[in-house]
C-alpha cells in the first residue's frame, strides 16, 4: 500500500485570491488542482498561472469535460495541465479522444454510475477515478459512511487508482485506514483554514503517520 | 406549436474569435450560447464580453455543472448569463441550488440518464433539457436517427422544453418536422460557414418555412 498524495484544490472564483493561496501551500502538497470553478471563472489563465508558478509540480484541470474531450484536452495541456478530468456520464468516445492529448485523465463520479461503466472506462484504458461526497449533498447534510468506504474499496479492487474528495478534514482521514487511497483532495479544509500552510502540513503528517 | 428559437453556440477556443463570430450572428439567432470551450479557455470575461455586445439578447452559460451549483450559477449570473446548463448526472441538490441563482437552469441530456432522473429534475422544478448527440459521438459516425426523435418527443410529452443539438445542418432540420422542438443549437454549423451570417439567415428561414 502506498502513501496518499495530498491534492489541493483551488476552487475560487477569481485567480489572484487562488494564487495567494497556492503560494501558501504549494510546496507542501503534492497535486495542484485548478477546480472547476476557477476554470470557468478565469480560463486557461488559471492553468498558465499555476503552472508558472510551480513549473515542477503536477497539476490537474478539473475540467469535469463531458464532451469535446480532445478540443478541452488539448488546450488543458498547451495551458500546461498534467492530467485533467472527465465526468462519468461523457461517453467513451469523449473520455478516449481526452486521454489522448493529456498524461492521464480521471473520471470524476457523480450520481448513478454503474460498476458496469466503471469496468468499461478501465477497458478503454483510464484507470483513475475520483469518488466525491458532492459539495452540495454535503450541504445537504450527507456525509461520508460505509456506504461510500466499499464503493471506494470496490473501485480499488477493480483495479483503479482512487482519489477521494468532498469535505475531507484532518480528522476524517483516519475513516480511511487500511484503504489504498490514491490522492485526498481537499479545498477549503486547506485554503480556508486560518493557517493553510500549517493545515496542509497537518494533513500530510496524518497521512503519514496513517499510510506511512 | 411554436416556432423553434435559434441558438448560435460559441466553442472557441479564444475569445476573440468568438466576438468576431458573434458580431456576424448576433443579430440574426434568438440565443447567443458562451459554449463550454470557450468557458474553459476565457473564462467569465467570455460571458461578461458578449454581454456587453448584446445587452438585450437572451445568454446562456454553458456550463455543464456537476457540482458547486450555487456558486458556479452566482458566478454565471454576476457575468451577465441569463440561464445556464448542468450536466444530467449532477446530483437534484446541485440543480436546485444553481436554480435559486440563475433565471433558468437547462439539464443537458449526456450518457445514460433515464426518464425515472428526467422526471426528478422536472419535480425540482427544472424544465429544460438539452437533448445531445455527442460531438465525439459524432466523430465517432453516429448521427440522427429515430430513436433520437421519439427520445425528444417523450422529454416533450412530459413537459420539458427540449433544445436539440450536435452535427446539425439546414437540411437536418426537417427531420423534427412536426416536433415542438424548443430551441435548434448548432455552433460550427453557423460560425464555420464560408458565410455565417447568411448561415444563420438560412436557419431561420428553414425553422420559419417548416414551423412558422
Amino acid at each position: 500500500m502506498g502513501v496518499p498524495n495530498l491534492q489541493v484544490a483551488l476552487d475560487h472564483s477569481n485567480l489572484p485570491s487562488a494564487l495567494a493561496d497556492v503560494k501558501n501551500v504549494g510546496d507542501v502538497v503534492d497535486i495542484l488542482e485548478v477546480g472547476t470553478i476557477l476554470c470557468l471563472q478565469a480560463g486557461e489563465e488559471a492553468i498558465r498561472c499555476v503552472r508558472a508558478l510551480y513549473p515542477d509540480k503536477r497539476i490537474i484541470a478539473d475540467t469535469k469535460c463531458a464532451d469535446a474531450g480532445g478540443t478541452v484536452a488539448k488546450n488543458c495541456a498547451d495551458a500546461g495541465a498534467d492530467w485533467m478530468t472527465v465526468i462519468c456520464c461523457a461517453t467513451i468516445p469523449t473520455m478516449e479522444a481526452a486521454a489522448k492529448e493529456v498524461e492521464e485523465v480521471q473520471v470524476e463520479l457523480y450520481g448513478d454510475w454503474t460498476y458496469e461503466q466503471a469496468q468499461k472506462w478501465l477497458d478503454a484504458g483510464i484507470s483513475q477515478a475520483i469518488y466525491h461526497q458532492s459539495r452540495d449533498a454535503l450541504f445537504a447534510g450527507e456525509t461520508w459512511g460505509e456506504k461510500d468506504l466499499s464503493k471506494v474499496k470496490k473501485l480499488i479492487n477493480m483495479g483503479f487508482r482512487v482519489s477521494v474528495t468532498g469535505g475531507l478534514d484532518v480528522d476524517t482521514l483516519r475513516l480511511f485506514a487500511g484503504v489504498d487511497v490514491y490522492t485526498f483532495i481537499t479545498g477549503r479544509g486547506i485554503t480556508a483554514a486560518n493557517d493553510p500552510k500549517a493545515a496542509a502540513q497537518a494533513f500530510k503528517a496524518e497521512i503519514n503517520r496513517i499510510w506511512g
